[in-house]
């Protein structure tokens, strides 16, 4: 029996919420009170309805992912050849094609992963995920690789987006260069939409080996597809474990009150604190750098689900808040004395782990001196935890709102959680901003000017419209 | 002759500054109008009067630092045996002692530097610069190390950094236990005050060397000290070329009239778009990965400079102004649809690169397809820079106010201007918000609790506080 299994394992790995320092009883006036939460009930409870009649229509089809395992077995099938010969695995994607990757192997997979010699990784391939087409940048990391050992996985679920096909010609180029056409191809996986788009037209006529993303799952609630999982399970982590995560928030959240779920109440707060707290600003910062890449993963689902124009009756609303990655206790040394002191336009979220893998003792050196005394016989870890305490206390204490989130470790089940967990809260918060969530409509302009100023045909007129824009004035140029 | 020591090569390789699409005049009703700025001027010129007093009195030593090319000499005497056994240089710091050093070395090294064998990088070490003390993250990184070839490099201002000494303790046992006492001993360089602190009374009890932070120079100002030189050295950047960029741009300013002025002209905008037109933050948005350490520098700068309570009268203003990292073109996918259609509460500062080392032609592969057909005979660099055009006319159509710093080329010159232009920038921002941007109370409390929370003598009281506090209630716990 795997340990998630468990149902005693499973709750003893459960995810929780402690929002006391946002509430007035701990923070005082600046903080909600409960009645503000109660006085949202019934919104709530018309968003659990949309969201209950939504996905048993298949509109949210993202929700039920973690159900799908067939989806593990074919990811298994299609990665084992490669896992035999692989040293790197190169992900061609940008946005919600690399973010959920990215993640999950920073949180789930050793931080020197893709430096450590292939024995100390169980012969597991690093994995590089080039989500800019900066060409330094992007010449830079190819460039150090070892391109006898390399597979690349194109990741676009509409099959056109503009970086991913133009990384895509310039790599294969110079894999064809390197290993021989016949060769290049079979070092391919093209991850899209099972029917549409240029890339499956294109795997179909080349016979390019493929992965599907499921209709109507878009890019930044697609981690639980083969965009997140195969690039992670390369890197050789456990896709049960991160599904059956899922399962158990998705479980807890459909079986919860109102005031006990733990997506509900997140999204109430944040939209509280957002508009009847004109706090613009989420501040998500976890205490444990393997969760940098999650915290930015947050970032995209938060922003393009939410920061929108109109709402759903067509209004102009020009809403959405902005959440801005953190990390502790680095940024104690940075943003800290801005979140403590300056203006009240920010919610701190804090993701706490209560136990990590390793135990760094402080061994009692140079103790003839007070600085290093009291700090000798503590642990690393011990002064993490303290000083992890000692923010979320002092932020309290100048009346600044926070809230932690707890994981107990960081594992793929609780990675599976958390995912599942903003996935549910961001939707929510939609009902409650009363936008789609599931739209981004306002990045079309830049890529139709992009395409006219490329040339493309049918986009000759978007080139003429930034042609005929009033041009810039010297006067507001310093040289 | 060096090309920086070529006036017409320091010319072209200038920094500017473009807020065409910052102004009303182009970008409607939510851009500035000449007349504020022009309204400004005689605070600007106080302002100016004051830094120039404060320059000649001592006051800000660190706009002098890129005259002090002595540092130089000293550096490369401290590092040269060093790189003869040096594979692996890792910098205990955090903040302003790690930030800077951190940004250098991403902008300025191959950006596999850490990955790449030693023949491909001019025999340099990699560079890590430790600025977390989780368990685990901390771990993994010195775990893939090589620690027969490992050097430390301990910074902190203070010499008492919690942080800093910590990771210190445990790493120096850990090299004594892999290298010997006397090895150990003489791979460390501590970088400290000359005089004070316990970091400078541990070096002159135990022998250890060390290198000098300026008096008066605190830690985010520090990055043209040995605190930022030494490990950039280490990894190959040329800081003869570093430190003349940064007096080129000081020679500029010195010698512009204020509508002229790089640094006034940027800190009136960030200060009006702040103040004046309600914009809590402002992005910093570099189209090049190789400057998103930059950004992360920069926004340390910015928050912990004007993020204050007080201002220089005392009065409570609890003001300053939010920084956020963005990155071109990955962040297209990820924050610009908020940024287009989201709230007004924003400007956006792109920073642009001219000219890449790199020119990655896309064959035209594929071009049965429209979608790969319009791409093929381009290059990446050109896809690059026009999507980076586009993003910036579709805010302005969009009605959000933004402004470009561009760069000639990414190399040490150009740094050098761009992180003296930012030191700069956010004194005169001090002296516009009416703040001490030297000072950092706020981050105080948070040190006095960790250290009554740690047990260490004359902290008693903190933790009593701490103790004393209102407990937390169950009822906002959703486990």
């Amino acid at each position: 029996m795997k340990p998630y299994q468990d149902p005693a394992w499973s709750d003893r790995m459960a995810v929780s919420l402690d929002y006391n320092y946002a509430m007035a009883d701990l923070v005082g006036d600046h903080g909600l009170r409960e009645e503000e939460l109660e006085a949202l009930a019934p919104r709530l409870a018309k968003v659990h309805q949309d969201l209950k009649a939504g996905r048993q229509s298949g509109c949210l089809p993202f929700f039920d992912l973690p159900y799908q395992t067939d989806i593990i077995r074919t990811i298994s099938r299609v990665a084992k050849p490669f896992l035999e010969w692989c040293w790197e695995f190169v992900v061609l994607g940008i946005g919600g094609s690399a973010l959920g990757a990215r993640a999950l192997h920073q949180a789930l997979c050793h931080p020197q992963h893709n430096r450590l010699p292939l024995g100390r990784k169980h012969h597991r391939p690093s994995l590089w995920v080039l989500d800019n087409i900066e060409p330094d940048y992007f010449y830079g990391l190819l460039d150090g690789l070892d391109w006898r050992r390399l597979a690349i996985n194109v990741i676009s679920k509409s099959g056109s987006t503009a970086e991913t096909l133009a990384q895509f010609l310039f790599v294969y180029q110079a894999l064809k260069g390197r290993v021989g056409e016949d060769k290049a191809r079979e070092r391919l996986i093209i991850t899209t939409d099972p029917e549409k788009g240029p890339l499956r037209k294109l795997a179909a006529q080349e016979g390019f080996l493929t992965l599907e993303v499921p209709p109507k799952v878009g890019g930044r609630f697609s981690v639980f597809t083969a965009v997140g999982l195969l690039p992670v399970h390369m890197a050789g982590v456990d896709l049960e474990e991160l599904l059956a995560g899922a399962r158990f928030m998705d479980q807890r959240l459909q079986n919860s009150q109102p005031n006990d779920n733990l997506a509900y109440r997140l999204a109430a707060l944040y939209y509280l604190f957002a508009t009847g707290q004109n706090r613009p600003m989420v501040v998500i910062m976890p205490y444990a750098s393997s969760l940098a890449g999650l915290a930015e993963w947050c970032c995209q689902l938060w922003a393009e689900s939410l920061g929108k124009k109109v709402d759903l009756q067509g209004r102009v609303v020009e809403t959405g808040s902005t959440m801005i990655r953190a990390l502790g206790v680095t940024d104690q040394h940075s943003q800290l004395q801005l979140y403590i002191e300056g203006p009240h336009d920010k919610l701190i979220t804090f993701l706490e782990v209560e136990k990590f893998q390793h135990h760094l003792p402080l061994p009692p050196l140079f103790d003839y001196l007070e600085e290093f005394r009291y700090l000798g016989g503590h642990s690393l870890n011990e002064l993490f935890k303290i000083e992890q305490e000692a923010t979320a206390f002092n932020l309290r204490r100048a009346g600044r709102p926070n809230l932690t989130i707890r994981l107990p470790e960081v594992n793929p089940f609780t990675m599976g959680q958390l995912m599942f967990l903003f996935e549910m809260t961001t939707v929510v918060a939609g009902g409650l901003f009363g936008v789609n969530p599931l739209d981004q409509p306002g990045v079309e302009g830049g890529k139709q000017t992009t395409y006219g100023l490329m040339g493309r045909p049918g986009y000759e007129h978007f080139r003429r419209e930034f042609n005929a824009a009033a041009p810039k004035l010297a006067k507001y140029i310093i040289k």
